[in-house]
């Protein structure tokens, strides 16, 4: 397919490599114009700005930093609404607001331009290997139009419902993550401070109901005190952020995503931000004085 | 081995049948007498008190609810401590104060007896199918004695320190699940209120980093808003009870637990207390407005 690729950042840069593999043509644009020479080197074509990337593209891929970004580019001054085809289907793959996600693709759909929210999980790995879990809203028609191109990039692609249920779905899953993340970091605190072989702890426990993904892959980095990447902390908290803003319209309580935000605030208050979000397990040590 | 079993309630029932089914010798004790005799059907021996059970024994396992009824059973009128051979060991598979399960172990190891802390994970089901997770806190040589009676218990066996060390396991087994089912409640709560197909979404994210055991077993109870047990409500609260005093005590700060408790001190108010811990669902879903 005729692809166009606007945002090539840790995530989007990978993404739209595994989309010239799979052997579809590709136009990439990014406002960093040096990212853009990897790609070219790849064979994909620039272009100067998100309209004219979107002038010959069936699809037209956004994978950018938070929901002002996502909105300028689609309808801002050379946004992708200026130049896309009749027809052609905008997939927004960022993890961005589902409320604006609807907004954008009303005015799109005025011109006749489908809209697509298609927000992963699987970090920068998932992005290189193309094994990302894809979280898909949409019209079924438009998702099965751009199923061929999300296949390069994803190995679990789950259409959940209406435009903005990716979105919402990401939200989801970034308020379970928050649950769990601190659930794990304060079990290790409590053990850490009994002076327990932790190891052996979470061996013990791993395989029954308190069992996760989290547990399973970090709770060695909240045992040695070290939180390499993996999910930087500020960009979970961006996404935590979405996910009660979302909850506060809809009239949803999320007591303990609240809590979890208010630890991930001090964690990138004291400089850790850019660790992975593990690194929540900080503020629990700090706070009961294990060094 | 000569094993005296004290409680047989809806965990130590099973459990004291499956000890008899791999050919140990074994004396009941319960305070409910007709409690003993499905054991004493299968060739139990019954003894009237604690002391009498412990008098021959090798072996001298307690199950059973909370602190006090420990205490009572071990250091009380009749007590265990007071008919138990020199040498012998005394393994409780209760869930209770680890504090106070120290202060027992000196207590008893003043009349040369031993004692191992050895609470189990896994529910009913587990204790039923001989295949509870079961940690370990005690002397090396004395958790090495037990161990052909724990075998025939459950199938995780972990050795995670010093007497004392399998209640804290069990403690940081409780705070994570804590976190982790509050969490996917909350996660659970957005997705119905935005009236997404819920089944799809757990289908979407459950391979990911917001995977867990109760994301693929529980999550269902709570989009169905019915919650079969599982694990009471109340008996989660009484173990989070306790890690929340341990904790309190070893000076480490647990935010999220400390919510999850409310939240359970709200569902067990109104009645759900006897539902499984999934039950914290109810909570977010009718203060969210979720009918």
């Amino acid at each position: 397919m005729r692809v166009a690729f606007i945002g090539l950042g840790t995530m989007g840069e990978p993404m739209a490599l595994n989309i010239l593999k799979a052997g579809h043509e590709i136009v990439v644009n990014n406002r960093t114009k040096n990212k853009e020479e990897l790609l070219a080197a790849h064979g994909a074509k620039r272009a100067i700005t998100p309209q004219e990337a979107a002038r010959e593209a069936e699809v037209i891929i956004t994978c950018l930093s938070d929901t002002p970004d996502v909105e300028q580019v689609v309808l801002g001054d050379n946004g992708i609404i200026y130049g896309a085809q009749v027809g052609s289907v905008v997939v927004d793959m960022s993890t961005i607001s589902p409320e604006a996600t609807c907004r954008m693709a009303d005015a799109l759909s005025k011109k006749g331009i489908k809209m697509v929210d298609a927000p992963v999980s699987g970090g920068s790995e998932g992005a290189m290997h193309g094994t990302l879990a894809i979280m898909v809203g949409g019209d079924s028609l438009d998702v099965a139009k751009v199923l061929p191109v999300l296949k390069a990039m994803g190995t679990t692609i789950t259409h959940v419902g209406p435009i903005g249920a990716g979105q919402i779905t990401k939200s989801i899953n970034q308020i379970i993550i928050a649950g769990v993340y601190v659930g794990v970091a304060e079990g290790m605190a409590l053990g850490l401070k009994a002076g327990l072989d932790m190891e052996k702890v979470v061996q013990a426990i791993s395989q029954g109901a308190a069992g996760s993904w989290v547990l399973s892959n970090r709770a060695m980095n909240m045992i040695n005190n070290t939180y390499p990447l993996g999910f930087r902390v500020r960009l979970h908290q961006k996404d935590l952020g979405i996910a009660l803003e979302t909850a506060r319209k809809l009239g949803v309580t999320l007591p303990v995503a609240a809590v979890v935000d208010q630890i991930e605030t001090a964690v990138i208050a004291n400089g850790y931000g850019d660790e992975d979000v593990s690194a929540v397990a900080r503020s629990i040590r700090e706070q009961s004085g294990i060094r």
